[in-house]
């Protein structure tokens, strides 16, 4: 039997050593660029440059990464200086003339592409508004909240956004629904606006309504407009690692409101998306399943990639603090045991990123335009964060 | 030692026996929409269909191995009407007002998805174009030159395809550039036309003096504006498969100019690509390479698919006709063996398509909207070919 206080004790130290030792020096060393500001993120795995293309989700979410542990680590002056650098380069660099976001720079700025998504948005918008937290300065809690009705507007308005589909092909997709939770939560700690709980309220019944479908136990990526359950591989599949991030979402929303309603809703698709998603052969969350159980064709369909095992640390902590349940601890440590085995790299610094299904490196750079510092910083911090709450409160 | 006359025979057999009683059954039976017309391709292992979603670009991959089959296989006249049936939903549904094709559609033809590029509309010239030779039907012939010119229209019209990249971002990729030399030399058989040859001349000074670098004994798929290397993740990728297609791709066109400095140029992108694609750890031919060796970022990177092994058995035995040397044999037989080894189902027809780098399946399907009746039968149809030809001659 374990004892949670000192299990709990010895992953908070764990979290807190490994950022400040490991994962943040890594990052500021190899990838902030002080030439230009801002941050690379395609690095080998001895942490030297592959490509100094940089990602502007990666711009928004390094500089998120950086307040967000000055807010909740330590006040170290250098992350501050990253995030503010990383801001003034996406503000300088990552804007079209049409107020939209690029998808990748240069290293000096240049655009080189662009997207049909806002995802781009999402992540400068929450950086932005962590900043504002660190520094208690407004323009940058005031440009957060400008950016998310921007988002709102290029989403609502037709013609803004390149359509995926043909005219006529309605599908609704999990993720924008997911994003706008927590980037509506970021923003409120600095600008609480009515919208912002409504975006919550709207994305909550989304989810309610259309994407959990009770009949599969699964949430859902891709649904019809009204949540109808489409028959084909793309609107079958089941993305475990996101599902698990959005429960987390919601019990981080249920826990300020005390909502035990949202509570619940979150729990049952943290218990679907786990059984779904744990891999009973080899451990570790798999990337992708089918909800009618045929075999997923994404590519990597079965790898074992380091976000979403983030994302289920995170998740099962929320839901033992939320319900006090050994279940998820013992999740938790069955998590977090299988990941802590196969994706740090105990050679160099930071974590390997792709894994093939039983747990073998399939490559081992650090990052890409897909990977960089962002869900492991963002998991020790919070699940730091978490820790420390449940040990003070016990 | 190995007798090639025992050997070419013993192939030759099995392709023709496999193409008759395994891979064209399958699709007919599974595949072919005798209701709409057209096939499906998203079929499971044993041959249901998983989704209805077509394939555009299956639809004229589909008509052209028919009518291909019929041509040089047996004058079977069920597949001469699986061709006519798709080639009609082609017309009747796969074309967007402005003559360019959508990537995909419903079972019955309504358009799903429209894509950047001019893929579906290549394969539906090779089928317009194949089908022209079996029927002798110059209605088709025509439309095939007709779609071959839009194709080029499209490609050097600025305005009409929306570019992946912004403004300033020249890049020059492998993909389209080989594919017109297939596409070409399929037209001219029942459309002989001087800008058919001069495409190929064309793709072929592209492929020497932009894509084919010395420095890294590569062929890369994607280099700047006059074949400058790019030092970043996406430009620096090798597609080892794709290139030893385009390497037969050169050898058909230099015998039948009879061109011994383009045979050359095939044989040294064969050797080239051989030496990066072989695994010799696990064997097979390895899916993406990075030209300076640092670890490639797409999640599918050391997987083994199908088509490749494929195109490397066309390519050996290719080489093997046109020099008489024994290496090519050699490397027939063990990407052969590897291949046969570990892709055919044999509890099932057809052949799987993603195996993990050891061999195993990674998942069991018999096709998506990438994998479906083209590259299994065609090899079938091409190594037949290319054996009878070589026995006849010894």
């Amino acid at each position: 039997m374990m004892n949670p206080t000192e299990y709990l004790q010895n992953w908070s130290d764990r979290y807190k050593d490994d950022l400040l030792n490991n994962i943040m020096p890594f990052w500021l060393k190899n990838g902030w660029d002080r030439l230009h500001g801002g941050v690379y993120t395609c690095l080998n795995r001895d942490g030297s440059i592959m490509d100094t293309t940089k990602s502007v989700w990666f711009q928004g979410r390094f500089a998120f990464t950086c307040a967000y542990a000055y807010n909740n680590i330590q006040k170290n002056n250098e992350w501050l200086m990253a995030a503010k650098s990383t801001l003034d380069f996406i503000e300088q660099h990552c804007f079209d003339k049409d107020g939209r976001m690029y998808f990748s720079v240069t290293a000096d700025g240049k655009p080189l592409r662009k997207r049909r998504y806002v995802f781009s948005e999402t992540f400068a918008a929450i950086a932005m508004a962590e900043y504002a937290l660190a520094t208690n300065d407004k323009n940058y809690a005031q440009k957060a909240f400008d950016l998310f009705k921007d988002i709102k507007r290029f989403l609502e308005t037709p013609g803004i956004l390149d359509p995926k589909f043909e005219q006529g092909v309605d599908l609704r997709g999990h993720s924008i629904v997911m994003i706008l939770i927590n980037v509506a939560s970021c923003i409120r700690k600095v600008y609480p606006d009515a919208i912002l709980d409504e975006q919550i309220k709207e994305s909550v019944y989304q989810l309610r309504h259309y994407f959990m479908h009770p009949e599969f136990s699964a949430l859902l990526e891709t649904v019809g407009p009204n949540g109808e359950f489409i028959d084909t591989n793309l609107t079958r599949t089941i993305n475990p690692g996101h599902c698990i991030e959005t429960s987390w979402f919601l019990m981080e929303e249920a826990k300020q409101k005390r909502d035990a309603e949202l509570l619940k809703t979150a729990l049952t698709i943290l218990d679907w998306s786990w059984d779904w998603g744990w891999d009973s052969t080899y451990g570790g969350i798999i990337n992708f399943r089918d909800c009618k159980n045929l075999p997923p064709q994404d590519y990597s369909q079965d790898m074992k990639f380091w976000w979403p095992q983030c994302e289920a640390i995170i998740a099962n902590l929320y839901a033992y603090q939320a319900t006090g349940d050994m279940k998820y601890l013992e999740r938790h440590k069955q998590i977090s045991e299988w990941t802590y085995e196969h994706f740090p790299d105990t050679e160099y610094d930071e974590w390997f990123g792709y894994l093939h299904r039983d747990g073998t490196v399939a490559q081992p750079a650090k990052g890409n335009l897909y990977k960089g510092p962002f869900h492991v910083p963002r998991m020790m911090i919070i699940s730091y964060s978490l820790c420390q709450e449940i040990l003070s409160n016990s």
